[in-house]
Protein backbone atom coordinates (compact mmCIF):
# COMPACT_ATOMS: atom_id res chain seq x y z
CA UNK A 1 0.00 0.00 0.00
CA UNK A 2 1.57 2.74 -0.98
CA UNK A 3 1.25 5.89 1.16
CA UNK A 4 3.50 8.38 -0.22
CA UNK A 5 -0.05 10.53 -1.21
CA UNK A 6 -1.62 10.16 2.15
CA UNK A 7 0.94 11.12 4.25
CA UNK A 8 1.75 14.03 2.73
CA UNK A 9 -1.47 15.65 3.76
CA UNK A 10 -1.54 13.90 7.68
CA UNK A 11 -0.37 16.24 10.44
CA UNK A 12 1.85 14.22 12.76
CA UNK A 13 0.29 14.27 15.50
CA UNK A 14 -2.99 11.91 15.28
CA UNK A 15 -1.12 9.70 12.16
CA UNK A 16 -1.73 6.95 14.06
CA UNK A 17 -5.50 7.44 14.72
CA UNK A 18 -6.44 8.43 11.22
CA UNK A 19 -4.84 5.48 9.92
CA UNK A 20 -6.26 3.28 12.31
CA UNK A 21 -9.62 4.13 10.88
CA UNK A 22 -8.34 3.79 7.30
CA UNK A 23 -7.85 0.32 8.46
CA UNK A 24 -10.89 -0.39 9.63
CA UNK A 25 -12.57 1.03 6.43
CA UNK A 26 -10.49 -1.48 4.67
CA UNK A 27 -11.40 -4.41 6.55
CA UNK A 28 -15.59 -2.85 6.06
CA UNK A 29 -14.36 -2.93 1.95
CA UNK A 30 -12.90 -6.15 2.33
CA UNK A 31 -16.35 -7.69 4.16
CA UNK A 32 -18.90 -6.20 1.43
CA UNK A 33 -16.80 -7.09 -1.25
CA UNK A 34 -17.04 -10.92 0.49
CA UNK A 35 -20.58 -10.16 0.81
CA UNK A 36 -21.33 -9.29 -2.44
CA UNK A 37 -18.83 -11.65 -4.39
CA UNK A 38 -20.83 -14.52 -2.53
CA UNK A 39 -23.72 -12.98 -3.18
CA UNK A 40 -23.10 -13.05 -7.34
CA UNK A 41 -21.63 -16.58 -6.92
CA UNK A 42 -24.70 -18.03 -5.28
CA UNK A 43 -26.64 -16.70 -8.57
CA UNK A 44 -24.40 -19.35 -10.49
CA UNK A 45 -24.06 -21.72 -8.07
CA UNK A 46 -27.81 -21.36 -6.08
CA UNK A 47 -25.74 -22.67 -2.65
CA UNK A 48 -28.41 -21.82 -0.49
CA UNK A 49 -26.37 -21.92 2.71
CA UNK A 50 -24.18 -19.22 1.41
CA UNK A 51 -26.79 -17.09 0.39
CA UNK A 52 -28.26 -17.48 4.19
CA UNK A 53 -24.88 -16.79 5.15
CA UNK A 54 -24.54 -13.72 3.03
CA UNK A 55 -28.12 -12.26 4.42
CA UNK A 56 -26.58 -13.29 8.44
CA UNK A 57 -23.74 -11.65 8.03
CA UNK A 58 -25.22 -8.25 6.84
CA UNK A 59 -25.50 -7.53 10.45
CA UNK A 60 -21.96 -7.35 11.17
CA UNK A 61 -21.92 -4.82 7.77
CA UNK A 62 -23.56 -2.80 9.90
CA UNK A 63 -22.11 -2.62 13.11
CA UNK A 64 -18.77 -1.91 11.40
CA UNK A 65 -20.39 1.30 10.09
CA UNK A 66 -22.23 2.52 12.91
CA UNK A 67 -18.50 2.02 15.17
CA UNK A 68 -16.02 3.72 12.51
CA UNK A 69 -19.12 6.62 12.17
CA UNK A 70 -18.08 7.02 16.33
CA UNK A 71 -14.56 6.82 15.91
CA UNK A 72 -14.45 9.66 12.82
CA UNK A 73 -17.22 11.56 15.43
CA UNK A 74 -15.44 11.18 18.37
CA UNK A 75 -11.89 12.21 16.05
CA UNK A 76 -13.58 15.28 15.21
CA UNK A 77 -14.48 16.45 18.73
CA UNK A 78 -11.39 15.33 20.00
CA UNK A 79 -8.58 16.41 17.17
CA UNK A 80 -10.30 19.32 15.60
CA UNK A 81 -8.79 18.28 12.13
CA UNK A 82 -9.09 20.95 9.81
CA UNK A 83 -8.03 21.09 6.18
CA UNK A 84 -6.87 17.60 4.15
CA UNK A 85 -6.91 15.90 8.34
CA UNK A 86 -10.75 16.70 8.10
CA UNK A 87 -11.60 16.39 4.52
CA UNK A 88 -10.35 12.79 5.12
CA UNK A 89 -12.58 12.27 7.93
CA UNK A 90 -15.68 13.55 6.06
CA UNK A 91 -14.59 11.09 3.05
CA UNK A 92 -14.76 8.32 5.06
CA UNK A 93 -18.17 9.24 7.22
CA UNK A 94 -19.43 9.20 3.74
CA UNK A 95 -18.02 5.77 1.89
CA UNK A 96 -18.45 3.52 4.97
CA UNK A 97 -22.15 4.36 4.60
CA UNK A 98 -21.79 4.06 0.85
CA UNK A 99 -19.95 0.55 1.58
CA UNK A 100 -23.02 0.01 4.29
CA UNK A 101 -25.50 0.10 1.49
CA UNK A 102 -23.54 -2.21 -1.04
CA UNK A 103 -23.94 -4.82 1.81
CA UNK A 104 -27.58 -3.97 1.51
CA UNK A 105 -27.54 -4.24 -2.25
CA UNK A 106 -25.92 -8.01 -1.41
CA UNK A 107 -28.29 -9.06 1.17
CA UNK A 108 -30.78 -8.25 -1.74
CA UNK A 109 -29.08 -10.50 -3.85
CA UNK A 110 -29.08 -13.26 -1.82
CA UNK A 111 -32.87 -12.63 -0.84
CA UNK A 112 -33.53 -12.99 -4.74
CA UNK A 113 -31.40 -16.50 -4.83
CA UNK A 114 -33.08 -17.63 -1.48
CA UNK A 115 -36.70 -16.84 -2.86
CA UNK A 116 -36.34 -17.67 -6.45
CA UNK A 117 -35.03 -21.63 -5.34
CA UNK A 118 -36.25 -24.37 -7.01
CA UNK A 119 -38.23 -22.40 -9.36
CA UNK A 120 -37.98 -21.77 -13.16
CA UNK A 121 -35.43 -19.62 -13.86
CA UNK A 122 -34.73 -16.94 -16.40
CA UNK A 123 -31.31 -17.10 -17.96
CA UNK A 124 -28.84 -15.79 -15.81
CA UNK A 125 -25.95 -15.63 -17.24
CA UNK A 126 -26.01 -11.81 -18.62
CA UNK A 127 -26.96 -10.64 -14.90
CA UNK A 128 -23.73 -13.69 -13.35
CA UNK A 129 -21.68 -11.45 -16.13
CA UNK A 130 -22.89 -8.50 -15.15
CA UNK A 131 -22.22 -9.34 -11.22
CA UNK A 132 -18.68 -9.85 -11.90
CA UNK A 133 -17.87 -6.75 -13.14
CA UNK A 134 -19.28 -4.62 -10.59
CA UNK A 135 -17.40 -7.36 -7.98
CA UNK A 136 -14.47 -5.91 -9.82
CA UNK A 137 -15.54 -2.26 -9.96
CA UNK A 138 -16.40 -2.29 -6.25
CA UNK A 139 -12.67 -4.20 -6.11
CA UNK A 140 -10.90 -1.30 -7.99
CA UNK A 141 -12.22 1.31 -5.62
CA UNK A 142 -11.41 -0.18 -2.46
CA UNK A 143 -8.01 -0.17 -3.90
CA UNK A 144 -8.35 3.04 -5.46
CA UNK A 145 -9.38 4.30 -1.87
CA UNK A 146 -6.50 2.50 0.14
CA UNK A 147 -3.77 4.58 -2.25
CA UNK A 148 -6.09 7.38 -2.50
CA UNK A 149 -5.05 6.95 -6.10
CA UNK A 150 -7.25 9.96 -8.02
CA UNK A 151 -6.74 8.76 -11.60
CA UNK A 152 -7.59 5.51 -10.79
CA UNK A 153 -10.68 7.22 -9.60
CA UNK A 154 -11.73 8.66 -12.60
CA UNK A 155 -11.35 5.86 -14.73
CA UNK A 156 -13.29 3.74 -12.19
CA UNK A 157 -16.06 6.34 -11.97
CA UNK A 158 -15.89 6.29 -16.04
CA UNK A 159 -16.59 2.89 -16.16
CA UNK A 160 -20.53 2.66 -14.38
CA UNK A 161 -21.26 3.54 -17.95
CA UNK A 162 -20.16 -0.07 -19.14
CA UNK A 163 -22.00 -1.48 -15.77
CA UNK A 164 -25.28 1.00 -16.97
CA UNK A 165 -24.97 -0.86 -20.74
CA UNK A 166 -25.20 -4.25 -19.42
CA UNK A 167 -27.81 -3.50 -17.08
CA UNK A 168 -30.36 -1.85 -19.44
CA UNK A 169 -29.28 -4.97 -21.97
CA UNK A 170 -29.82 -7.70 -19.24
CA UNK A 171 -33.56 -5.79 -18.58
CA UNK A 172 -34.18 -6.43 -22.04
CA UNK A 173 -33.37 -9.77 -21.83
CA UNK A 174 -35.63 -10.45 -18.94
CA UNK A 175 -38.28 -8.04 -20.71
CA UNK A 176 -38.75 -10.51 -23.75
CA UNK A 177 -38.16 -13.66 -21.35
CA UNK A 178 -41.47 -12.59 -19.63
CA UNK A 179 -43.18 -11.27 -22.44
CA UNK A 180 -42.91 -15.24 -23.72
CA UNK A 181 -43.82 -16.61 -20.69
CA UNK A 182 -46.12 -14.84 -18.69
CA UNK A 183 -46.20 -16.92 -16.10
CA UNK A 184 -42.40 -16.62 -15.35
CA UNK A 185 -43.25 -12.80 -13.98
CA UNK A 186 -42.96 -12.98 -10.71
CA UNK A 187 -39.83 -15.09 -10.22
CA UNK A 188 -38.22 -12.84 -13.04
CA UNK A 189 -39.10 -9.55 -11.69
CA UNK A 190 -37.16 -10.60 -8.30
CA UNK A 191 -34.09 -11.19 -10.98
CA UNK A 192 -34.85 -7.97 -12.06
CA UNK A 193 -34.74 -6.78 -8.37
CA UNK A 194 -31.26 -8.08 -8.19
CA UNK A 195 -30.06 -6.83 -11.36
CA UNK A 196 -31.10 -3.25 -10.36
CA UNK A 197 -29.25 -3.61 -7.45
CA UNK A 198 -25.82 -4.35 -9.09
CA UNK A 199 -26.33 -1.43 -10.89
CA UNK A 200 -26.91 0.46 -7.97
CA UNK A 201 -23.46 -0.90 -6.65
CA UNK A 202 -21.78 0.49 -9.67
CA UNK A 203 -23.61 3.70 -8.74
CA UNK A 204 -22.06 3.94 -5.43
CA UNK A 205 -18.91 2.77 -6.26
CA UNK A 206 -18.42 6.35 -7.88
CA UNK A 207 -19.76 7.80 -4.99
CA UNK A 208 -16.32 6.10 -3.18
CA UNK A 209 -14.75 7.26 -6.43
CA UNK A 210 -15.94 11.20 -6.00
CA UNK A 211 -15.10 10.88 -2.17
CA UNK A 212 -11.39 10.15 -3.10
CA UNK A 213 -11.36 13.02 -5.79
CA UNK A 214 -12.66 15.53 -2.83
CA UNK A 215 -10.03 14.44 -0.39
CA UNK A 216 -7.13 14.79 -2.26
CA UNK A 217 -8.07 17.53 -4.56
CA UNK A 218 -10.55 19.10 -2.25
CA UNK A 219 -13.13 19.48 -4.52
CA UNK A 220 -16.28 18.30 -4.18
CA UNK A 221 -17.26 16.93 -7.92
CA UNK A 222 -20.72 14.92 -7.21
CA UNK A 223 -22.37 16.75 -9.74
CA UNK A 224 -20.31 18.11 -12.00
CA UNK A 225 -20.31 15.09 -14.76
CA UNK A 226 -18.39 12.30 -15.87
CA UNK A 227 -17.04 14.31 -18.90
CA UNK A 228 -15.64 17.09 -17.02
CA UNK A 229 -13.98 14.65 -14.29
CA UNK A 230 -11.10 13.99 -16.95
CA UNK A 231 -10.07 17.86 -16.49
CA UNK A 232 -9.58 17.46 -12.71
CA UNK A 233 -6.67 15.74 -13.51
CA UNK A 234 -4.94 18.23 -15.30
CA UNK A 235 -5.34 20.89 -11.97
CA UNK B 1 -40.59 26.74 14.87
CA UNK B 2 -40.36 25.43 18.59
CA UNK B 3 -36.24 25.90 19.21
CA UNK B 4 -36.77 25.62 22.59
CA UNK B 5 -35.28 21.94 22.43
CA UNK B 6 -32.85 22.73 20.11
CA UNK B 7 -30.98 26.34 21.78
CA UNK B 8 -30.29 24.17 25.01
CA UNK B 9 -27.86 22.07 22.98
CA UNK B 10 -26.14 25.04 21.47
CA UNK B 11 -22.99 26.75 22.71
CA UNK B 12 -24.02 30.76 22.19
CA UNK B 13 -21.08 31.58 20.57
CA UNK B 14 -21.81 29.90 16.67
CA UNK B 15 -25.72 29.88 17.35
CA UNK B 16 -26.63 32.50 14.63
CA UNK B 17 -24.15 30.08 12.42
CA UNK B 18 -26.01 27.09 12.97
CA UNK B 19 -29.23 28.85 12.56
CA UNK B 20 -28.03 29.56 9.18
CA UNK B 21 -27.62 25.94 8.16
CA UNK B 22 -30.37 24.55 9.93
CA UNK B 23 -32.70 27.40 7.56
CA UNK B 24 -30.69 26.60 4.58
CA UNK B 25 -32.10 22.85 5.05
CA UNK B 26 -35.27 23.91 5.83
CA UNK B 27 -35.08 25.59 2.24
CA UNK B 28 -33.94 22.34 0.72
CA UNK B 29 -35.95 20.62 2.88
CA UNK B 30 -39.09 22.49 1.01
CA UNK B 31 -38.02 22.71 -2.74
CA UNK B 32 -37.59 18.44 -2.23
CA UNK B 33 -40.84 18.07 -0.74
CA UNK B 34 -42.58 20.16 -4.03
CA UNK B 35 -40.13 18.48 -6.34
CA UNK B 36 -41.80 14.93 -5.05
CA UNK B 37 -45.29 16.85 -4.37
CA UNK B 38 -44.75 17.87 -8.44
CA UNK B 39 -43.74 14.59 -9.40
CA UNK B 40 -46.80 12.46 -7.53
CA UNK B 41 -49.39 15.73 -9.90
CA UNK B 42 -48.02 14.25 -12.55
CA UNK B 43 -48.62 10.68 -12.60
CA UNK B 44 -52.41 11.66 -11.92
CA UNK B 45 -53.03 14.64 -14.66
CA UNK B 46 -49.77 13.54 -16.98
CA UNK B 47 -48.91 17.08 -17.50
CA UNK B 48 -45.83 16.99 -19.25
CA UNK B 49 -44.42 20.41 -18.59
CA UNK B 50 -44.16 19.81 -14.87
CA UNK B 51 -43.13 16.15 -15.54
CA UNK B 52 -39.91 18.07 -17.67
CA UNK B 53 -39.58 21.35 -14.86
CA UNK B 54 -39.33 18.45 -12.27
CA UNK B 55 -36.61 16.91 -14.13
CA UNK B 56 -34.51 20.64 -14.47
CA UNK B 57 -34.76 21.46 -11.33
CA UNK B 58 -33.32 18.70 -9.81
CA UNK B 59 -29.81 20.41 -10.51
CA UNK B 60 -30.86 23.05 -7.79
CA UNK B 61 -31.40 20.50 -5.53
CA UNK B 62 -27.88 19.05 -6.04
CA UNK B 63 -25.98 22.36 -5.57
CA UNK B 64 -27.57 23.03 -2.55
CA UNK B 65 -26.66 19.89 -1.14
CA UNK B 66 -23.10 20.92 -2.06
CA UNK B 67 -23.29 24.29 -0.56
CA UNK B 68 -24.53 23.22 2.30
CA UNK B 69 -22.09 20.18 2.98
CA UNK B 70 -19.38 22.71 2.43
CA UNK B 71 -20.36 25.29 5.16
CA UNK B 72 -20.73 22.49 7.18
CA UNK B 73 -17.16 21.30 6.75
CA UNK B 74 -15.87 24.98 6.90
CA UNK B 75 -17.81 25.18 10.43
CA UNK B 76 -16.13 22.25 12.21
CA UNK B 77 -13.13 23.63 10.62
CA UNK B 78 -13.62 27.52 12.25
CA UNK B 79 -15.64 26.30 14.85
CA UNK B 80 -14.41 22.66 16.26
CA UNK B 81 -17.69 22.03 17.95
CA UNK B 82 -17.94 19.01 19.86
CA UNK B 83 -21.01 17.25 21.93
CA UNK B 84 -24.30 18.28 20.19
CA UNK B 85 -23.33 20.77 18.90
CA UNK B 86 -20.89 18.23 16.12
CA UNK B 87 -23.96 15.94 16.50
CA UNK B 88 -26.13 18.26 14.88
CA UNK B 89 -23.56 19.21 12.01
CA UNK B 90 -23.47 15.63 11.55
CA UNK B 91 -26.89 14.91 11.50
CA UNK B 92 -27.33 17.68 8.68
CA UNK B 93 -24.57 16.53 6.42
CA UNK B 94 -26.43 13.13 6.26
CA UNK B 95 -29.79 14.57 6.29
CA UNK B 96 -28.69 16.73 2.66
CA UNK B 97 -27.23 13.53 1.46
CA UNK B 98 -31.04 11.82 2.03
CA UNK B 99 -32.95 14.64 0.55
CA UNK B 100 -30.89 14.80 -2.25
CA UNK B 101 -31.52 11.28 -3.22
CA UNK B 102 -35.20 11.95 -2.50
CA UNK B 103 -34.60 14.69 -5.19
CA UNK B 104 -33.12 12.14 -7.50
CA UNK B 105 -36.49 9.56 -6.69
CA UNK B 106 -38.63 12.34 -7.85
CA UNK B 107 -36.83 13.19 -11.08
CA UNK B 108 -37.16 9.07 -11.61
CA UNK B 109 -40.73 9.62 -11.26
CA UNK B 110 -40.64 12.69 -13.20
CA UNK B 111 -39.01 10.74 -16.09
CA UNK B 112 -41.29 7.37 -16.23
CA UNK B 113 -43.94 9.90 -16.48
CA UNK B 114 -42.51 11.43 -19.75
CA UNK B 115 -41.72 8.15 -20.94
CA UNK B 116 -44.83 6.80 -20.33
CA UNK B 117 -46.93 9.29 -21.90
CA UNK B 118 -49.78 8.78 -24.86
CA UNK B 119 -49.11 4.83 -23.87
CA UNK B 120 -51.33 2.46 -22.54
CA UNK B 121 -50.96 2.84 -18.72
CA UNK B 122 -52.07 0.23 -16.25
CA UNK B 123 -54.21 1.61 -13.08
CA UNK B 124 -52.11 4.00 -11.45
CA UNK B 125 -54.79 5.38 -8.54
CA UNK B 126 -53.00 3.12 -6.27
CA UNK B 127 -48.97 4.16 -7.02
CA UNK B 128 -50.88 7.98 -6.52
CA UNK B 129 -52.24 6.94 -3.15
CA UNK B 130 -48.88 5.56 -2.30
CA UNK B 131 -46.97 9.10 -3.45
CA UNK B 132 -49.56 10.68 -1.46
CA UNK B 133 -48.53 9.03 1.85
CA UNK B 134 -44.75 9.33 1.03
CA UNK B 135 -45.21 13.29 0.41
CA UNK B 136 -47.18 13.15 4.13
CA UNK B 137 -44.49 11.40 5.24
CA UNK B 138 -41.53 13.63 3.68
CA UNK B 139 -43.23 16.42 5.35
CA UNK B 140 -43.45 15.15 8.81
CA UNK B 141 -39.96 14.08 8.49
CA UNK B 142 -39.20 17.69 7.99
CA UNK B 143 -41.66 19.39 10.52
CA UNK B 144 -40.02 16.82 12.81
CA UNK B 145 -36.13 17.71 11.99
CA UNK B 146 -37.33 21.70 12.10
CA UNK B 147 -38.66 20.85 15.68
CA UNK B 148 -35.68 18.32 16.35
CA UNK B 149 -39.09 16.03 17.67
CA UNK B 150 -38.15 12.67 18.86
CA UNK B 151 -41.57 11.38 19.41
CA UNK B 152 -42.38 12.68 15.94
CA UNK B 153 -39.68 11.14 14.53
CA UNK B 154 -40.29 7.80 16.25
CA UNK B 155 -44.05 7.67 14.56
CA UNK B 156 -42.90 8.36 11.41
CA UNK B 157 -40.02 5.99 11.46
CA UNK B 158 -43.14 3.18 12.20
CA UNK B 159 -44.93 4.53 9.35
CA UNK B 160 -42.84 3.40 6.65
CA UNK B 161 -44.33 -0.17 7.26
CA UNK B 162 -47.47 1.14 5.96
CA UNK B 163 -45.93 2.44 3.17
CA UNK B 164 -43.92 -0.99 2.25
CA UNK B 165 -47.57 -2.66 2.46
CA UNK B 166 -48.56 -0.59 0.41
CA UNK B 167 -46.00 -1.10 -2.05
CA UNK B 168 -46.27 -4.64 -2.05
CA UNK B 169 -49.86 -4.35 -2.89
CA UNK B 170 -49.19 -2.16 -5.92
CA UNK B 171 -46.03 -4.47 -7.07
CA UNK B 172 -49.10 -7.31 -6.77
CA UNK B 173 -51.40 -5.28 -9.01
CA UNK B 174 -48.90 -4.29 -11.87
CA UNK B 175 -48.06 -7.70 -11.97
CA UNK B 176 -51.33 -9.22 -12.46
CA UNK B 177 -51.84 -6.61 -15.21
CA UNK B 178 -48.75 -7.15 -16.65
CA UNK B 179 -49.80 -10.96 -16.30
CA UNK B 180 -53.05 -10.43 -18.36
CA UNK B 181 -51.37 -8.08 -21.00
CA UNK B 182 -47.83 -9.13 -21.74
CA UNK B 183 -47.50 -6.54 -24.16
CA UNK B 184 -48.01 -4.12 -21.45
CA UNK B 185 -44.78 -5.42 -20.03
CA UNK B 186 -41.85 -2.32 -21.32
CA UNK B 187 -44.35 0.51 -19.97
CA UNK B 188 -45.85 -1.38 -16.70
CA UNK B 189 -42.33 -2.05 -15.47
CA UNK B 190 -41.79 1.90 -15.96
CA UNK B 191 -44.62 1.97 -13.08
CA UNK B 192 -42.60 -0.60 -11.30
CA UNK B 193 -39.62 1.65 -10.69
CA UNK B 194 -41.38 4.59 -10.17
CA UNK B 195 -43.35 2.89 -7.31
CA UNK B 196 -39.90 1.56 -6.12
CA UNK B 197 -38.52 5.18 -6.26
CA UNK B 198 -41.64 5.99 -3.62
CA UNK B 199 -41.02 2.79 -1.65
CA UNK B 200 -37.10 4.14 -1.34
CA UNK B 201 -38.22 7.86 -0.23
CA UNK B 202 -39.95 6.01 2.38
CA UNK B 203 -36.51 4.77 3.65
CA UNK B 204 -35.25 7.75 3.33
CA UNK B 205 -37.47 9.66 5.63
CA UNK B 206 -36.58 6.82 7.81
CA UNK B 207 -33.32 7.75 7.61
CA UNK B 208 -33.91 11.51 8.90
CA UNK B 209 -35.88 10.47 11.47
CA UNK B 210 -33.09 8.59 12.73
CA UNK B 211 -30.80 11.42 12.27
CA UNK B 212 -33.10 13.54 14.42
CA UNK B 213 -32.63 11.15 17.33
CA UNK B 214 -29.07 10.85 17.12
CA UNK B 215 -28.87 14.35 17.50
CA UNK B 216 -31.32 15.07 20.65
CA UNK B 217 -30.48 11.67 22.67
CA UNK B 218 -27.31 11.16 21.14
CA UNK B 219 -27.73 7.49 19.98
CA UNK B 220 -26.76 6.08 16.77
CA UNK B 221 -30.48 3.94 16.18
CA UNK B 222 -29.34 2.94 12.64
CA UNK B 223 -30.16 -1.02 12.71
CA UNK B 224 -32.16 -1.46 15.98
CA UNK B 225 -34.87 -2.96 14.17
CA UNK B 226 -38.24 -0.09 14.49
CA UNK B 227 -39.62 -2.33 17.49
CA UNK B 228 -36.76 -1.68 19.74
CA UNK B 229 -37.15 2.15 18.90
CA UNK B 230 -40.01 3.11 21.17
CA UNK B 231 -38.01 2.40 24.08
CA UNK B 232 -35.77 4.92 23.31
CA UNK B 233 -38.09 7.70 24.21
CA UNK B 234 -38.26 5.98 27.97
CA UNK B 235 -34.24 7.27 28.23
Amino acid sequence: MDNMNLNKHISGQFNAELEGVRNQVMSMGGLVEQQLNDAIDTVHDQNLEIARRVVERDVKVNSLEVSIDEECTRMIAKRQPAASDLRLIIAIIKTIADLERIGDEAKQIAHMVIDNANKTQPPLVSIENMGRNVVKMLHNSLDAFARMDVEAAVKIHESDKRVNREYESVVRELMTFMMEDPRSIPNVLKVLWAARAMERVGDRCKNICEYIIYFVKGKDVRHIGSDNLQSILDE
